[in-house]
């Protein structure tokens, strides 16, 4: 058993649900309320390095903080992040790609506009994300166009990883019409056996 | 054998380039010239998604992007990348942390400073980048305080990709000065068997 510390609107904590979701493991959570302010807490930082969520801690004391680091630990030797060299690495390639490219972009749309409100002073920035935004769907819609999922036949961490904020994009103002293959992509994820929803 | 697609004053390429040094492993470099849009053309964008350096070439013509990948794929089952679950999970949690947290301000701090000359133009970000800088290090201050690498007792493909623009720092206006732990981890990855510097 170990232990979840998130909040139930970020897709970063997201990825650590579905992923123990689709695998059928068991996990307690703790709520971590970043609105308020509980992740720049004294305590939690001396569990996060970086005084963010998600963490997970284990029953013996160890954590690990980001949350691809944590779905490919998770999901290790499981067809979700197979023990094979070359997957391994086109998983984590499109998990760097998330992170770069993508999250930075897509995630912080929809901070500004659904969380903030879209206020003045960040609209510069928000325009700018939207642009950052389309530029990472196309790399993703060419990627698609070659395969039914990042790594290739299966479904896996890089999956999961680039649903989490993709699959809400349109709370950032963000539209997947124009990117037919991220939606058929987006459906194939949704059914997969075990899925779970983003609730919150 | 394969084929490095990058370009010498970018850490993330660097970064190939100190994995492949001390693994001893043999390959041809191609130059990309970023700041000539080489890495926009349309040959180029065949070869990579986000078309960005590095790339990497394998004589089967499979291809990987993204810095961190390519190292844990070339270092895979070596004591920089050793196939321990929890090992690799720390390696990649310091990874992600340094594509989101510390390259996106010290290396681009030093993209602005070094290779535009600071533009009026991009004065507010760059501060921005500066106070994000000082931030990352202290995180990293703070892990090193605890063990002389960051996934451990032994040197391993997190260090690489977090040195390349760490010992870069200053040619951001980044001082490391206040940083004891992190100078000390400089000088231990500095004086590794097979060691190269970042010549351009
Ligand atoms: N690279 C990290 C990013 C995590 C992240 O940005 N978490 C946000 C919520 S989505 C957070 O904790 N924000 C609160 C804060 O920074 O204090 C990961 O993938 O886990
Ligand atoms: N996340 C990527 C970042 C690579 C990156 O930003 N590369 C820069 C050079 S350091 C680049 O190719 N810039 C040129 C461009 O975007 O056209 C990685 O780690 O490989």
């Amino acid at each position: 058993m170990f232990t979840v510390y998130g909040d139930k609107r970020s897709g970063n904590c997201y990825k650590i649900q579905l992923t123990c979701a689709l695998l059928d493991l068991n996990y307690d959570w703790i709520d971590v309320d970043i609105m308020h302010g509980e992740s720049q807490s004294a305590a939690f930082k001396q569990l996060s390095p970086a005084a963010k969520i998600p963490i997970v801690k284990f029953a013996d004391g160890r954590v690990l903080s980001e949350s691809n680091a944590i779905c490919n630990f998770l999901a290790y030797d499981s067809p979700l992040y197979p023990v094979d060299k070359f997957t391994q690495a086109a998983i984590q390639q499109w998990q760097f790609y998330e992170q770069y490219s993508h999250e930075p972009n897509i995630a912080v749309a929809r901070f500004i506009k659904l969380y903030q409100g879209l206020p003045d002073n960040r609209q510069a920035e928000y325009e700018n994300k939207v642009v950052g935004s389309y530029k990472a769907l196309e790399v993703m819609e060419k990627a698609l166009q070659q395969m039914p999922f990042f790594a290739g036949e299966n479904l896996t961490t890089a999956d999961i990883s680039l649903f989490a904020y993709t699959h809400k994009a349109d709370e950032g103002g963000i539209s997947l019409a124009d990117f037919p293959n991220v939606e058929a992509w987006i459906e194939r994820v949704q059914s997969s056996p075990n899925f779970v929803t983003m609730d919150y």
